[in-house]
């Protein structure tokens, strides 16, 4: 059994590890730490769990503490992780952290949008966990930058536009540059449910009457921080700068990330032609799924899935991919679970063929 | 008191009708029909109006029991108005249409987009009924298309990019073009609450189970209706064709619609510079609100308000412009009032002063 | 115009009043003050009003500021109401206080299940605000305490249990006790949204991804502080000392209270033979409607009208009573500004004939 | 592996146990029968099983069909099953029952609340489905009907109100009655999600847009056809007939069902050694919880569990007790998988130690 430490395990983040982790075949969560309930069982945070696990929250004061653990997840705040991970590398745990810590290969990008690192030397080894564009890096990693929920939601719709892959049987799956868009007229408009805005800090904004039966826009026009994570890795798709405008907005429920992108078309396509190419980009991923149709974000819900459809505007030449996630589940957990499979060696998706519940 | 009579009564548009005008002090329905409560008090139908109202629904078979009205609002469904709105302007009754028979200048993009017209003449004196862009023809007008919901609010978002007007007091308050975005880089994504569906004919799609908890797009790429009306009057206001890409949102909430419109700069300018021509293309629009932060669908239902806000990504080039309103109340009926106020020379803002709820 | 004065106009309750008076024909808001919001528009708290008021929020430190007021709506938290109401009375102001503090003819019960009285003479004098019960001491009362929202709804379905009234043309309206049921059999099962729990001091069960999705009890088996104002009107009705059971639960909506309400019938009664007896209880009351089949909260949103629907179960010889209210309408709002029209000698529905919408 | 086949798997019962069946580490599911979706993927039924399996919707025209199967669950309407079930037992298969056909003892009951039976043989030999209380007889039955979801959660509420069981280690377990409560004064208040509609010939109510911001109540006063059910068992402890009284409400949320019981106590008893006498009778029940606090639906959607919390209340003699499912976890599908796991001799946890999701 792989032993897991958890870091922040009274947020959202962390209840749903310790309930996926729960249903795991192969691991065994050794140490949960919150500073809030430390010492209490885990069910007074997450009365979900009641009867089903007899797990104690500790106190996340000491690093070693988590001695022992081979796998340690850090769901703290942004800036935690870069100084807490030195010490867990020391012990000899593996990281997979869900901050934003160690997600920038450039630090001066990180220190634009965030702070200034204080790991840098680390965060050169840190490698990016989104599987599908990196699976054999995170296989050998020590320490994992999870990717943020939009991001994730938003690289899986747009990477087939940039790129094309070796997907035939026996191919090493490597990827080349392919661009069919023009890579200046990207705009992603992201829907997410309001868990995303985390369980700690919450203010006025999502008190359920006044989230309740609203729709808005926040950070738009490039402030959101998940923009610099997207341009990252599609740039490092297509072997080129592309900057991006992308928006978030708060919808009227708990879960789920829904992104529309919109690009224009550089080569004269179908739609058949182009869902083609999706599906052959993606035709050995097992949580990737093209559709016929357009996703819901309740196709996703509760599973580790990222559903995805697209259509074609002969009018505008523009085409519109749209892509669903749960937040806390492809969008976070489920694939910090992805990445620890591969990074100990288990067949990737072990403890994760979960589907979502109906309705 | 002006006497109205309202066709097709028992569906969200006629309910609404009904309740405004209620709270109108100058008006008396005297007409309400439906085929389906025919007979029955409005209460059976819409149970808010209980112990309010003592209208009974008539059966609608025969235009001529509208004869006396002095305004006759119509709310149903596509295709209807056509063939009855000849017997109402023989009878002398003036016509507000909430369905898209009449809002279209030239029927063959009617043909093309809904089916045959079959009063093209009387399409010809047809005035679309947003006073923002059309006040003066409206207050003449026989018949006003009453627009859709998410065209409202998406044209409102965009029409200071195309033009700009003369608000001085005193002047005539005419338009003229004036682009400042590049005219092929409009993209509006628009979300909208289940109400936008209507009441009859409605599918598993609008099961409370199925939509609760779940946003997703549909009729993608350029296939939904509101698409060409859209297209009609900003190309009107820019005196050239333009052509824009259009994603409806359903989401999980019963009213509001919001739109989040994209295009990329022409001219280089700041957001506070944009927000005042914004501020002065509006000034003299009651139901107008330019906001110095965004727009929330709360914000709006329940009053006839249309807010905007907007931002600047100077990464990009790109300007993102936020509107909200309430699809029943600016987006549908709170209109369809400021037309008959318009049309019967009555005070525009006369019963509409109404603020929607907090929270 | 009635000059009127808001304390605490920030919060729900606040913001309701600034909306419902400004709908109202005969009353000027001539000062609304706020601790947060001090010296700003009203719409920084209120995006709803935004366009529609240039009303600003005061400071509230100095209660003189209010001089000139002839109706002070007090919408403080419990225990701040009986330290101001002596200076607004001394300044000639009548008082209308939402809060509990002059709710209980004794001051005994206040204590218990409150805190020490500050002002007991005051509250000597200060009558309960619900009309349908206590009209004739309102309209010439100087303070009035507002009922509880909960309470409004549970009384309004259960006074008729207790009581009848001489309802003819002419007749006075008395009330004399008439019991129908066992009155230890009185349990009361209360449904509430979540503005209920008031606009500040907001923890995690109100938190949008918390709340949302699920349905509570809380304060159980006799807690909650609006059992003891029930049992005092309820008492006062049936002229004898009745205890009942009141159980909160907590509703994934915004707005809205429902009370299932049951009992143990004394006598044999059909349904149809209660409900007359209800109907004819409320005959003259223009804000209770007796309704055939049964109440939804959505009936009532927006509205001041309280519904009520009945069924006697012949197999156990219970009867259930269903109430329903906007608990910031006739729970809250509605009922004040309903007493204002009383306390001022306007028609009592002048600005109340307000329906809720639909959907 | 165990043979599985579920004849009307498009509907939520059915879709609910594609999805936990596919979780289950014991067991193929070899047929999953609709009429609706006859041949086709049962993604196009269940979107959020796409990717996941490769099951296809066979037609359910023959029963012969599931020849070959060990357990046949059938989710049809209730009077479908009583017809279908000579079939299964004849072919060999044994049968779990989702609708109401099979529920009931005395098919008088069955016939005064629903219809003739035209099985009444069968029925004779078939156990109602509800472990906590006849789990011996379950594992032996060839024919189980599954409880309803309002009865599940209502029964485990108030059994140990009328029974003790002898709960050491080696004891039989066996219940013996022991009221402690007036058996008059039983009242149940049960609230649903709206998934409790099912998924077909769902009407306005259950529109999104009128179903949402809304709670009523629904066939009260004894009519909902759960009560007989609920009387059934709770007679069988108590060794006499008892009545009670239950109130259904619609609850804007998807799934979920709380009830709120209240009794007068016959003893007097304090709440913490209610709670031990709670506790000890289900000591050995994998799937209850009795919390010291209030349970909520969230605590419990997406698992098997059932959550219980008491109050006492000193001032009316009155207790109670609070119960939480999901009701289509423990209330349908969970408790059938767990009858399933029963009468194939699996350990009775088997798949079924899924948490719920927070939030």
């Amino acid at each position: 059994m792989i032993k897991i430490g958890v870091v922040g395990a009274s947020g959202y983040g962390g209840g749903e590890l310790l309930r996926w982790l729960l249903q795991h075949p192969s691991v065994k969560v050794i140490k949960a730490s919150s500073r809030t309930y430390a010492g209490k069982p885990v069910h007074t945070s997450f009365p979900n769990l009641a009867g089903l696990t007899d797990i104690r929250f500790s106190d996340d004061a000491d690093p070693e503490d988590f001695k022992g653990c081979d796998i340690v997840f850090l769901a703290r705040d942004n800036g935690v992780a870069m100084n807490l991970v030195p010490c867990f590398i020391e012990l000899g745990c593996n990281v997979i952290d869900l901050s934003a810590d160690f997600r920038f290969r450039d630090p001066a990008v990180y220190e634009q949008w965030y702070a200034k690192h204080s790991s840098p030397e680390l965060n050169e080894s840190a490698v990016y966990g989104l599987p599908e564009l990196h699976r054999e890096e995170i296989k050998h990693a020590a320490i994992v930058g999870n990717p943020g929920c939009y991001t994730t939601t938003s690289i899986l719709a747009l990477a087939p536009l940039f790129a094309i892959r070796d997907a035939r049987p026996n191919s090493s799956g490597a990827m080349k540059p392919d661009l069919i868009v023009d890579p200046a007229s990207i705009i992603i408009d992201g829907k997410s449910g309001v868990s995303g805005a985390g369980r700690s800090k919450f203010g006025l904004d999502y008190h359920f009457a006044e989230a309740n039966e609203s729709v808005s826009a926040y950070k738009i026009a490039g402030t959101h921080r998940h923009t610099p994570e997207i341009e990252q890795e599609i740039s490092l798709l297509a072997h080129r700068d592309i900057r991006i405008s992308f928006t978030p907005h708060l919808i009227p429920m708990t879960r789920g990330i829904l992104t529309t992108c919109y690009a224009n078309l550089a080569k004269d396509m179908d739609a058949d032609t182009l869902r083609a190419r999706y599906r052959e980009f993606y035709r050995n991923e097992p949580f990737v799924y093209v559709s016929d149709g357009l996703p819901a974000t309740k196709h996703t819900i509760g599973s580790n899935m990222c559903h995805i459809g697209l259509a074609m505007d002969k009018r505008t030449g523009r085409v519109t991919v749209v892509s669903a996630t749960d937040n806390l589940g492809k969008g976070m957990v489920g694939q910090a679970i992805q990445n620890m499979n591969l990074m100990t060696g288990m067949e990737e998706t072990t403890g994760l063929k979960l589907a979502g519940s109906w309705p």
